[in-house]
């Protein structure tokens, strides 16, 4: 359940995009919100710096080998407790004195700090959206269970929750997800084949982190988020439809059994749902720069290419085979992208990368939280291999 | 307050375009919407057949030459009464057997039926907007001393409604009324200077009654749909932009103070809107056409040319000055577009009248209804006479 201000947020990923901007939102309203933990995987001068500015009572980092840095930092500040490490990171996300966690952690190693949040009773603010993806139906069985609040942190599923406030006894018809299309919009599959990892990484509207930037590129994020926004949402698989608008001002739209649409707009500025999540449901008075039609003369929209960009037809055939096939797409990815951020694959084969592990990791069709653990596991061994393979076959 | 279905609604003005259309919402829900009263003003002959489908308990024709034919036709009817005249139309607006009243007749005749339905305790579907741009100030009080439900039918406003559906704790920063524009957009003022009245009589997107097209072809009904929202949405005067938006897709949006907007968007038919005020806070599932981006895949927007269109101008001065600034520019308006539709004024000249009755009516700060009746009564003698000195000059 929302609760009142002052509220008290654990930031996990508080060194990445998601998370300095959430940092912002809480410098511009110090007597709405408090820190009580911060968590970050590696960066520990940004940690510390941010420790030592919000004094929360624990900071983990996730890397080990940092640990003793932070400690040493932050010795003078004895009300904030150094950990380090993942169960720490998971017990930290539990911790009973904070109302709202925002999982702002890049991929799959959102999910147990989410599950063990939301055991916790916590109200969860999402900027993970892999932790849905990946385990869709047991977060959501487990929000209903806990009966903690899920704020979507993503723009557009933050547009479609906007959009559903007030409207609780009106069934969805469908949503669009909007997508800007990336840097290569409009590009076919055959040029797609030589584009750069410093092409794909400028995102044409939004300044994000190097992953999402990635997915972005190759429509692998929109695919993602269709998935989540099944969950988060409750719908069929055709009722989602994704639409590209290059401009990125309609953020998404839901359609309701009376044919009427509504949609959230405004700048591309991922301050305004971090807010939204945390402030829900209050909309708290904020200084962001504010959309004008004078700038924006002609919104437009068109299909995207499914062909082109294989890894959407990708998202939605994993999601329409359910069970463990989102997990399966979402590791794969995770190490198609990193391959290609080190140069080891080319564009295209991120797809036939995510492609070969959905064919091969065995499918579940109603996987425990364990069950995921070992997917995820299994689909990353599968998709090492492959890249191995297709080493050596560079060599030979 | 709204109450459940199933919902017995009295139509007043029941055979003109909006009340011809609500009657298809009713015959589409028949389990869910009866029939208590319906209004005509002239059309005897729809009049009898809506009667003789929908079995209301009261009809009332407005022209009271035609009481005998509908009296006659609808003989054999013996639970519907026959009414004539405007006592009679008042008297019916507030009688116990209605939930909620639509008004759908036309100009400053809304006025007092309105009144006497809100002092009855009945919910107000309100598609006469010349009620609360005549009296805004007065029917915002009735209704919040008789504590009833104002449902906006209008497109712009009933989309700025379902935005604000679940937002109650949020303040409006801003709302954007978005214009078609009208079949002469973008044309100069010497330009406009020869249009005809079969020019402006054809809408680009709405099919309406006579007097709204013209005054959509004129920027007025923008004007007044502007003086509208600022009672609706208890607004000050540079809370409302207007912009225009030819495909008439987004019907109009509101921005937060979080700077967040919310849009509603749909195909321009006036059926959505009119079910949203009967049904709400119900959406009703509907077979309305359903929107696609594919058939619209640009979206443009511009700014509104208040020099060419000085109705538009004339209307926020209006609503500036305030007291009974806007009835005197309603009155003169209702005026200037019939002497238009009987070709005895050019366009422009319409603009003209309304900025004469507007320096030369007394103005009143804090007008009663009387006063709003006798201000109606004066801005109509003195345009009258403006057009027989028109008419007089041209003799000459």
């Amino acid at each position: 359940m929302p609760s009142d201000f002052p509220k008290r947020i654990t930031l996990l990923g508080s060194t990445g995009s998601i998370g300095t901007q959430a940092l912002d939102v809480v410098r511009a309203h110090p007597t709405r919100f408090t820190v009580a933990a911060l968590s970050a995987h590696s960066n520990a001068d940004l940690l510390i710096q941010q420790a030592q500015e919000f004094r929360p009572a624990a900071v983990v980092i996730g890397d080990e080998t940092k640990y003793q840095t932070v400690k040493a930092a932050l010795a003078g500040q004895p009300e904030t407790e150094v950990l380090a490490g993942e169960t720490a990171l998971t017990e930290v996300a539990g911790r009973p004195n904070a109302d709202i966690v925002l999982t702002a952690m890049v991929g799959y190693a959102g999910l147990l700090p989410t599950v063990a949040a939301i055991r916790a009773g916590k109200d969860i603010a999402l900027a993970n959206k892999e932790t849905l993806v990946v385990a869709g139906q047991l977060i959501t069985q487990l929000v209903r269970e806990y009966e903690v609040g899920l704020y979507p942190v993503d723009s557009e599923h933050s547009a479609i929750f906007q959009c559903l406030v007030g409207e609780e006894r009106n069934p969805i018809e469908k949503i669009i997800l909007t997508a800007s299309g990336g840097p290569f919009r409009g590009r076919s599959r055959a040029e797609l084949a030589s584009v750069t990892k410093a092409q794909a990484l400028k995102h044409p509207n939004w300044d994000m982190g190097a992953k999402i930037t990635i997915d972005s590129a190759s429509l692998m994020n929109k695919g993602l988020e269709v998935i989540e926004a099944k969950w988060l949402f409750g719908l069929r698989d055709d009722q989602i439809d994704v639409v590209v608008h290059p401009q990125s001002i309609i953020h998404s739209l839901v359609q309701f059994e009376d044919g009427s649409l509504k949609a959230q707009l405004g700048l591309p500025d991922m301050k305004l749902p971090i807010q939204y999540a945390l402030g829900y449901p209050h909309r708290l008075p904020a200084s962001f720069p504010r959309f004008s039609f004078l700038d924006y003369p002609q919104l437009t929209f068109e299909q995207p290419d499914k062909t082109a960009f294989r890894n959407l037809a990708l998202a939605f055939e994993a999601m329409s085979r359910a069970g463990n096939a989102p997990c399966v797409l979402n590791a794969a990815n995770e190490v198609a992208v990193a391959a290609f951020l080190r140069d080891e694959v080319g564009f295209l084969q991120m797809s036939e990368l995510v492609e070969e592990c959905l064919s091969r990791v065995s499918y579940l069709a109603d996987p425990s939280l364990d069950d995921y653990v070992h997917t995820d596991k299994e689909a990353r061994r599968i998709a090492q291999e492959w890249l191995l393979k297709q080493a050596g076959k560079s060599v030979i």
